[in-house]
């Protein structure tokens, strides 16, 4: 990941400026936002410092002044895209205690990817399998977004589980995890054959898997 | 994915050179194990033509000799990885036709992770996930790969079905799609978490799941 030299003209800048104004909020968030465009289509290698300065119109020093270098901000990028993806699911996300509710979501995705004719697919994952190898805190950050959307399905299971709906022996931690992995795979495999498919079946066989160990509602 | 030009001393080569040597065929054959044990270690990106030279111990021009290009050696890396994996889990693969087989299989990839303490993912997975935007006929290799994998998967699937084993209305195909996919999250997130809790829990849920479609087999 090359990270270009910062010249003596830029100042130092920590990647979490504490105070901002409200303008240079705005800068900044329109950089990762340009950022996060660019390095889920060209990936983290194929998006150099001044395609992210031009997308984001704005100067070479004023992406330095905000990130420091190119791992800040591929950092800023984790952490936006974790708000993005978490955050647009979840209305839905709040709904998987049922069946009906895992299936929506389920289906939301599938949907999603077709309106993106099946590019980039994860967001989150993308970003993992580019980095997890050569930026420790990268992976840990990314890490950290999976937990938080594990965590939305987790909650979901659980309360399944609290009200008897599904079976005892039944792990809601393991299942959540299992769904996550599914949800994973079937978007690198949709990504790579650009269709439905792998994403529909994995999901589809998760869930009625999840179907399956529900039990009738005690009176 | 940077591709330094050629140089006019290094005749232009096509990558699948039909008549070699058996002494150009084992310095082709060293030229590509390096770079897939690079490209999987640092990533395509981060692997460069050097760097895969220094590795294999041969010159730069016998690179572009045997390759052309990046783009044809990191084809010819795609295949290696396909035979690679497809091949060492040959054994195993041809017994996917029963609940106990799978379990085996998936136990296997369990070992492995941890043998090779959770990183990397899969090579074929990691290679379709950083490739699949940018090249596209490396896209359609990486499907290919996945292809035979899968195909391992629902022949086992498939003979539990033709023997009755599992229930009519199950479509093996489509659950050997889900399998991979389980499979592929699995790695994934193992690779980001650096355990394999996930790779577990979701092949021991979609096994858990094969084997809730299991019906008695007929007298």
């Amino acid at each position: 990941m090359p990270t270009p030299a910062r010249t003596a003209a830029t100042p130092a800048s920590p990647a979490a400026t504490p105070r901002l104004t409200s303008k240079g909020r705005a800068t900044r968030e329109r950089i990762v936002a340009a950022a996060a465009g660019l390095m889920f289509e060209n990936g983290v290698a194929g998006t150099s410092i001044e395609d992210v300065q031009l997308a984001a119109g704005v100067s070479t020093s004023q992406v330095y002044h905000y990130f420091g270098d190119k791992k800040a901000l591929v950092k800023a990028v984790i952490a936006y895209q974790s708000d993005t993806v978490v955050g647009a699911q979840e209305p839905l996300l709040g709904k998987l205690d049922s069946v009906a509710g895992l299936r929506a979501w389920s289906d939301a995705i599938v949907r999603l990817q077709r309106s993106r004719q099946c590019q980039g697919g994860c967001p989150i994952g993308s970003l993992g399998s580019e980095l997890a190898e050569i930026d420790d805190e990268a992976r840990v950050d990314v890490a950290a977004g999976f937990s938080r959307w594990e965590q939305g399905i987790r909650s979901g299971l659980h309360a399944m589980h609290d009200r008897g709906e599904l079976r005892r022996d039944v792990d809601p931690e393991a299942l959540a995890l299992a769904t996550l992995a599914a949800l994973q795979g079937g978007l690198l495999l949709t990504q790579i054959r650009r269709d439905t498919v792998a994403l529909e079946a994995a999901m589809g066989a998760m869930i009625d898997h999840i179907a399956s160990l529900v039990v009738a509602v005690p009176a």
